[in-house]
């Protein structure tokens, strides 16, 4: 019988291999032909491999290896000798002997990969994601992205959080209300969860902290830059919190640990997209009457509605914060009853305003947490003056009737985080594969 | 302004607390009730927290706290003084001074979650499954579960794998086929994917090697003990590979990392839940066709056939390398082009079966994978061979037109390995909220 045991050694070095190879060693090294300039009597030829680019150079006299053979995004074997080379990334290269093909490039690239930004418009980067992203740059900002989404699990198993996996498919909605995706699930009429908030409340009395990261999904009929219709959420909620400022603080120390993740294991990226990460020593938080009335009076504004946030007034409120102390970010607290959903917890000192917040990065909402209810009979008070039943909520309530610890949590929108610590634009940039009202594929 | 500077200290010690703390230190911790325990003259009122439970003890002589106010399932703040107590969890206990209810519950509990066995049907836990979940060893089968993931990802970042967010609502679905949920997307129809499969190869060409750990949806009609019609999928794609056993290798490399995370950070669950640890500094590997053919033999069974391998049989190859090499687990190789999806790499020795296999786990399927076709030429033509169009595939067929590196990669069913590491007899044991045939609540 044969048996899988320790990792064999592969044909092929790899990246770290071949920087730490000594000089005029023969090497193997696999990698996409990212870029080939032919300079007349040597060829250069450039391989992609996740870590970066690896030089090759070909001299062309006395060698049976032809470089019209060689194209751009073929995928190569190529052996040789390594040799020192100020000029090439890493301070060194690798003289071509021999060039053997993995697969080969079925003509020229539609769009030009190894320029240094990609000049083409996001539409036609959506339509051939696989390809634009081989970009450096482009997918620099996925790189990015994980560290985000790994910084926020490392951080919260630390804290005794415990990771959870909620079903997509429900037969009742978490939020309630519209903008649900609708699907017959065995014949019978099923939704597509908004966001696992009842579940992960459920698992409080559980595991006391619980966390998820995953899909979530909103028919909402907004095409704009700042929405996506199915998105990453991660999602925490805590018991045995004091009030919501506790949740406040364990995301302000969840930023800085995922930055200072970042800083310190993905800072080729970082240099790469020239990231400046933002300071998170303090964040302000501030009422959200009260911020609508800072910038009524800064910028001269005349608030229309005292219950709503207009996108317009979210920026501006960014705009004050980095303007008046200097931060990126700011927690809004307070949000009015009537836009949060039944499970917030009202302000027991006026009960228009809930126990909640949104923390705004650059001027956008990125997160939207709070204290939730956790007494039975409040909560189903709640649901009686909201007009709602306890349809399809038997077991959510069922938890609160046999006891739950006071406890809030919150639900960050990966990509808006990554958007706005990218400096893009659209969200559609911080997503391998957006789906919006019109795209649905690949 | 007020600012979210550091973490405040909070009112009550965290359990780590409450085990450092000094002899007579006056504390106040929080918990569950999860027992009460009356002895006359004492009572015993044991708090349950998500990293063990803490006995607090009731002194009746010489108190104002009531016994009858304390009962289980209410959430409690208790201040009093540590004592040691040999017979208690941890040798010590709380002597009670006063108690605060952070929540009552109302009534009695449905369930007798403070029993070291629940005892109560599998229907009646998933019907309650808030409550059940509170019982100690129902709760600490869902920590391993979360070390079995993080261990996957942890591994993983480790060998330069990218973790990637792929959409699961798609136009087309990866494997083709029926088995899918469908659904209208703003009037267009659109299918729940039921694997990341076409995504993480895309990817292939931009990371090298990617990951992803997400829900997957499959409609099947099976209401058995080992399926699920949504599960939480470990997913890996690597290219750069010189065959699929490079894929066997790093799944297990994984599961070295796994069991060895398992035994260094959840010591607790694995004592509370009895779990042996398998052996995995070896894997075999069989080819299917010998697979069947040994347990023909030595279990005196005849081959009925031979490009199918029923449950029973499944069952029976675990049995076989269990009692011949000791072995929980078995790579069954070169399954049956048949049986795999177009995207799987036929033997070039014989094309009727695939460079494929499964991994089975005390004779369950626990993983599937292989090596992938990454020439476009040779992709397009298996197409035409399956009768299949390239409708709806354009953008993943692009992507090969452009050149990819050999791949391959793997699919694990995160709660059919939890169900076998736990020695269950129903995969439904191993999720937090299933979704079968019949349930889709809560």
């Amino acid at each position: 019988m044969e048996f899988i045991e320790v990792m064999r050694e592969k044909t092929a070095v790899d990246f770290e291999g071949f920087l730490l190879a000594q000089e005029d060693a023969f090497l193997c090294v696999e990698g996409a032909v990212h870029s080939v300039r032919d300079m007349g009597e040597i060829a250069f030829v450039i391989l992609r491999r996740r870590e970066g680019l690896i030089q090759t150079v070909l001299e062309k006299e006395g060698t049976d290896v032809e470089l019209s053979g060689i194209r751009e995004g073929d995928f190569v074997r190529v052996k040789g000798t390594v040799k020192p080379e100020e000029r090439a990334p890493h301070g060194r290269e690798l003289k071509i002997r021999e060039v053997t093909h993995l697969s080969h490039a079925n003509g020229p690239l539609p769009l030009a990969i190894d320029k240094w930004k990609l000049g083409t418009s996001l539409e036609a980067k959506l339509d051939r994601r696989s390809l634009s992203l081989r970009n450096l740059r482009e997918r620099a900002k996925f790189r990015i992205q994980e560290g985000l989404v790994r910084g926020f699990r490392d951080f919260l198993y630390g804290q005794g959080f415990t990771e959870i996996h909620t079903p997509k498919i429900g037969a009742k909605s978490a939020e309630g209300g519209a903008n649900l995706f609708k699907l017959a699930y065995f014949h019978k009429p099923a939704v597509l969860q908004q966001s696992p908030q009842l579940y992960k409340q459920m698992m409080v009395g559980v595991f006391d902290r619980v966390f998820e990261t995953g899909p979530v999904f909103r028919a909402e009929k907004h095409n704009t830059r700042r929405h996506l219709n199915e998105y990453t959420s991660l999602d925490f909620e805590m018991g045995y919190i004091e009030g919501f400022l506790d949740i406040c603080e364990m995301e302000t120390e969840f930023l800085r640990y995922a930055f200072e993740l970042l800083r310190r294991e993905y800072d080729r990226e970082l240099r790469l997209l020239k990231i400046e990460l933002p300071d998170v020593s303090r964040i302000p938080y501030v009422r959200f009457d009260e911020a609508k009335r800072l910038i009524s009076e800064k910028y001269e504004r005349r608030i229309r509605n005292p219950f709503d946030l207009e996108p317009e007034e979210e920026e501006l409120i960014g705009r004050y914060f980095q303007e008046e102390y200097g931060t990126d970010f700011v927690f809004v607290t307070h949000y009015p009853s009537k836009k949060r959903p039944f499970y917030a917890m009202d302000d027991p000192e006026d009960e228009r305003f809930t126990l909640s917040f949104d923390l705004l990065y650059k001027g956008l909402e990125i997160t939207t947490g709070g204290q939730r209810i956790h007494d039975w009979e409040a909560l189903t008070k709640k649901l009686e003056k909201r007009g709602m039943t306890a349809d399809g909520l038997e077991q959510y309530l069922d938890t609160f009737r046999y006891g739950m610890p006071p406890h809030g949590g919150l639900g960050i929108g990966l990509e808006r985080l990554t958007m706005q610590l990218l400096g893009e634009d659209n969200v559609r940039e911080a997503c391998l594969f957006p789906r919006d009202m019109t795209r649905l594929e690949p």
